[in-house]
């Protein structure tokens, strides 16, 4: 394995300008009913409005976009529980190339749903670490195939800042970001991008309690990686990757830990409130928020809402 | 009664000038996916994502914004199944005046909810076009509060008519548009903008099949006043105002019909797909242009999404 190279600034600019003529500019939204509840301002990034319904698409968007011609024509190939295989497929759709996702069992049907319509090919596997790089390593010897890290690669961390590049042209002087963290590629490039731009401030990560071993990797301060992911937010259920703790641990992003049931009252608040159908795995950093109110108050915050792919047929706040 | 007189394109000026200060400029989304669906080019204006989660709040503040000082101390009051009621409350609150509002028994929980947080003073009545109008007139005696009709009111109309003023500034060149109908108020406003700047765009109203009397009113060339509404639709379960049945005769406005089960497919694909919380009166736009896919073929058109406040409690398509 080479050594991993963590994106600069330049690296998240040139991502921008690369994946500029695929990827949408998504809005930001406020709720003066949810600012009194919080007794902050917050300004909702809405990445569940990105292509494909998560900020996913951007890291695959550069990705694909960074293959040189050769490389591009054998495709790519990832593991994914959901929208990172959707971006993925959607990203090689714009340059015409095959896109091969080996996804876990009991993944969400609508993101299954969504892959297959962008026209990935589906390999399913055990619902496991092992068995998902597994399934990659065999896509890639068979088709050549290049393989795009859901988390652990320096372009998909590079696309994902670049929502900080679009938030802070929109909303100028943030005090704090939250973002959720499952693997840690949005996380990672998020903080690369807010500390070269405004290293005053803070960036925190929301993981739900169930899945929470980047909590208790930076606690320890080594990473831990035999958590077993019981959690409602599907997305944020992966392994923190190896680059992804480092760099965590070197720009000092704090995570905020919560329950699923928090979790479910603040997507219920964000659905009532902001009208927006954002999934588990986006609500989380607004549970977070309202978990630390204290430590955001009078605060200008900045929370991205990183998906929208939720099972309407399973909607979990809804008693049967 | 005074004769009703319409507003022209030059009151819909002034009523944007007025609520500047007080209303958002609400965004326009799209979604590819939807597109792909009705095979035509789909803007949708969020007017769920208005101040009060509706566009209601643009007449009522219109209206509030109108009064002289004399007449805004005595305060305002109207009847409403809810979110007039919440808009008006809201925009007497910008003016620190009072609102009365009466509401039908059996209106929808998180309309009423929005009101009362609105500061809004609630007066309950039977669920009828008389018992809401004595209602009204006995709050008028008492208090001397001016009456902002829902709909059949000239402000009202050209504070919802600055919908496509902002619209047509967002996405200029639109083929038709389509707006929910009700009272008529949204639909009379917008037709009097729309066809002042673009006199070749249409403008179609979606209607439950069951509340239709604007559908059949204009069938008929009179106004029909004995239907008995009965629609998940809560918004759109009112009487088609005098005035406006005239407007919308005048301007011919077409009227699309359209059950409640295609409502409901429209509102769960809205959620889905552009991943926004509105509620069943706003999805009937979508389901009309699904419903006469042919008519709209190849078209630039716009849909207002006219609200957001549905009872999460009680969400129709999910089965229990």
């Amino acid at each position: 394995m080479v050594k991993f190279e963590a994106p600069t600034l330049d690296d998240i600019r040139s991502a921008a300008v690369r994946i500029a003529p695929h990827a949408r500019v998504t809005p930001v939204l406020c709720s003066p009913e949810l600012d009194a509840r919080a007794g902050a301002a917050l300004f909702f990034k809405c990445e569940h409005l990105q292509a494909g319904g998560a900020f996913k698409f951007r890291g695959a968007c550069n990705a694909v976009w960074s293959l040189d011609d050769g490389e591009a024509r054998r495709g790519v190939v990832t593991h994914s529980s959901g929208n990172h295989g959707a971006a993925l497929a959607l990203a090689a759709r714009t340059r015409k190339i095959p896109a091969h996702i080996v996804v876990p069992e009991g993944a969400v049907a609508a993101k299954l749903a969504n892959i297959e319509r962008a026209g990935g090919i589906l390999h399913r596997c055990a619902p496991n670490q092992a068995a998902r790089e597994e399934a990659c390593a065999k896509v890639q010897r068979e088709t050549g195939a290049t393989l795009v890290h859901p988390y652990a690669d320096s372009r998909v961390m590079a696309g994902q800042g670049t929502i900080v590049l679009e938030l802070l042209q929109q909303i100028p002087d943030l005090d704090a970001m939250i973002v959720p963290i499952g693997g840690g590629g949005l996380s990672s490039g998020c903080a690369i991008a807010l500390h070269a731009l405004n290293p005053d401030a803070r960036l925190f990560g929301a993981e739900p309690a169930g899945a929470d071993d980047a909590f208790q990797s930076l606690q320890r301060g080594e990473r831990i990686t035999d958590v077993v992911p019981h959690t409602i937010c599907d997305g944020l259920r992966a392994t923190i990757g190896e680059p992804n703790f480092a760099l965590l641990d070197a720009h000092h992003v704090e995570v905020i830990s919560v329950d699923d049931d928090a979790t479910l009252a603040a997507m219920r608040l964000a659905w009532a409130e902001l009208k927006q159908t954002i999934e588990p795995s986006s609500a989380v950093v607004l549970a977070a928020l309202l978990a630390r109110r204290e430590r955001f108050a009078g605060q200008r915050v900045g929370l991205v809402l990183s998906g929208g792919n939720v099972d309407l047929d399973a909607i979990p706040f809804i008693p049967r």
